[in-house]
């Protein structure tokens, strides 16, 4: 592969073993799913060595292929873009079902579909949204054990550098996700235990205020969050029902909680662009009336932005509130990497659709009634957008009106 | 992709349309489902071109990666060989039921697995068999359309010109696949079209000689193969249970149909190596009483051979026979392949395990019962091996006892 003499190959075998041990902490028998773009071959190859030595049964790589992806848009019929590969998606939950791992490895172009019809783009995304339930439902729940990390793809790093030649352009996207992700040092696994324990020391004072909503204020922003009954902050490792403790995200600043899907209220503006599946949403500002947004609008990808909104009814509510320090080590990189897994990580943010069970307490037991009845949404889609930035406060609301101040211009208060 | 420079790309092209248009003959609004090798990706993309400008709703790739499949033999522990992906294969089964599009692309090295342990490789095996199950037999009723291909994988080339330099050698086994795939030529569905004709020119006449043995002679082999009660001889284009007339193998140029399971007698030698899996088995003689084998050697590969038969119920039993010319273009250009596709088609063979229920008359309405009832075999597995040269005859014994020849010296005795 030419890309492993471009890309730092200790480095390269570092996060294999920090995703296999950290990441996933994957147990002897378990099988394990890998998606990951064809680019990604040698990381994969390498995850796939550490996982069978750690006693994996059965390790099912699914690759995926830009060019094909492309083909489609630009060769199919009109009735090919309201379609999904069904039988793989059900395929995947069934395979959570029987404890099957599943590591994602992100890596494409954030901005492949950018000159396709939105149109299309949007029925492709419905359609994937829809079939992907099954198995989307299962992680969002932490049935099994699951992580995600990042593979320095090229056509990626051209959009991040695209002044610089190719190969220095990934080799520079390779340092910031190698450094991102804590694997350019020399003990990655004790560095995340560390990083862990700093989250864990966030997140519990969090739980223990209890607040019953977060205010939110800065330039463009206005907004309320109120917080689920019976939410639960959670931040970096996390227990699955499976009983595996994995680090979901690599790499991952936030803390994040459950907003009660009901009583958000304001305006909010975004701080960073928003690339999804293909396309980039810029200054997206809305408007939220007991929950929903009743008003949208964005300088750039606002019809795609409008789709996702139609998505489903849980679309225009809210199923997580996530806090970064405006200090985190993405941000003060200054990077734009056009990819939530690291832009979410530069700054606070709030997420449309799908909460997660998990930030309930005892969320595990809860059924999907009684996650609604604490305030947790429900829908197919579930796309995080940054709000964070060196100019908000933060303050957290108690029951009876006092309000306690969590951030102080994009840093922790206390 | 550097194949693409070595590799005949004007090839490469034809045969992708020929697989769309002739293999598959894919059906607009079919989905498509290719499992391919890595290194098959050139040929893959464009397969994924000419299928959606032929109307394909979606089409999912499923890459597999050899070093993927080694490394689990080096590191993985125990338990991991009897486990197999049954979520992704029971998903295919589903694929098919929803009227799926089949693509086989083969392309691997056949000797991948020699130098792993035979146990180990068995265990695997069985496994993978066992899950494809509800999948293969989707495949063999011929619920859908499918086809198989071939790509000139580089470590597959270099194990059949072991002399020549890498890239000559790989050149060489592309121009041998585009050959004997009738795409080295102007019009290579044109061709087929023709091809299938001869094909059914001599399967017609079998069938209407409706034998009820075949009698094998030549060095070696001395073989009554009963043929199945209403058993019928197909070649080339085979009509699909959906509607479609595909072309399952390119290239085929054998006539095939169904043994009785329980009247085989005699013995039977190999003519060419069999490449099972990665394990090269040779010089195979088997002893058949009342269909079952009852006593197998072979000079290398016999500890795999024995694992096979005990595969289960239906693995020392018949599932196909079929005759190839000497003649044939595959068998004339002396080249040894150690894949099935190719080498099948070089000479007249038989297969253990699982019979093809289209190789019945009214076969697409028979159940399984009435199929058992006829005389044709069940089994997980379905492995040709070769068993005619320029030394073979055969004659075809009717019901009253007359003989017909039908092979002499290993060409049509008509």
């Amino acid at each position: 592969m030419s890309e492993t003499s471009i890309i730092n190959s200790t480095h390269i075998d570092r996060l294999a073993e920090l995703a296999v041990k950290t990441g996933l902490a994957l147990r002897p028998g378990q099988d394990l799913m890998i998606t990951a773009p064809l680019e990604a071959l040698p990381l994969v190859r390498k995850i796939t060595d550490y996982a069978y030595k750690s006693g994996a049964g059965v390790i099912t790589p699914i690759f995926s292929d830009p060019e094909m992806v492309l083909s489609r848009y630009r060769n199919a019929l009109d009735a090919s873009f309201d379609k999904a590969a069904n039988w793989l998606y059900d395929g995947m939950g069934v395979a959570f079902d029987n404890d099957t791992a599943r590591l994602a490895i992100v890596g494409d172009d954030p901005m492949l579909l950018a000159d396709e019809d939105p149109q299309k783009v949007g029925r492709v995304n419905k359609a994937n949204s829809q079939a992907l339930t099954p198995a989307r439902e299962r992680i969002t729940r932490f049935d099994i054990n699951w992580n995600i990390i990042a593979w320095p793809g090229l056509a990626w790093a051209k959009r991040m550098f695209p002044d610089l030649p190719e190969k220095e352009a990934q080799k520079k996207l390779s340092e910031a996700i190698f450094s991102a992700s804590r694997v350019n040092i020399n003990d990655p696994i004790g560095a995340w235990s560390k990083h862990n324990k700093n989250l864990r020391k966030r997140s519990d004072w969090l739980n223990q205020q209890n607040f019953a909503s977060l205010h939110f204020s800065g330039p463009g922003t206005d907004l309320t969050v109120g917080l689920a009954d019976d939410h639960e902050w959670m931040g970096g490792a996390s227990l699955a029902k499976n009983g595996v403790i994995c680090n979901p995200n690599i790499p991952s600043e936030e803390v994040f909680t459950t907003p009660h899907c009901l009583k958000v209220e304001g305006t909010v503006s975004s701080t960073k662009p928003l690339s999804h599946q293909g396309t980039l949403i810029d200054n997206i500002c809305v408007k939220f009336e007991s929950g929903s947004i009743t008003e949208a609008h964005a300088s750039k990808g606002e019809e795609v932005l409008l789709k996702v909104l139609d998505s489903d009814a849980g679309a225009r509510r809210l199923g997580e509130v996530a806090l970064v320090p405006h200090s985190s080590p993405i941000s003060q990189s200054g990077l734009l990497f056009y990819n939530t897994l690291f832009d979410e990580n530069a700054a606070s943010h709030i997420a449309l659709g799908q909460c997660y069970s998990k930030c309930f307490k005892d969320g595990e037991n809860l059924s999907k009634d009684q996650i609604i009845s604490r305030g947790g949404n429900s829908s197919m889609i579930h796309i995080d957008w940054m709000i964070g930035s060196g100019e908000i406060n933060v303050d957290g609301i108690k029951t009876d009106g006092t309000a306690v101040p969590v951030f102080r211009n994009g840093e922790w208060a206390g």
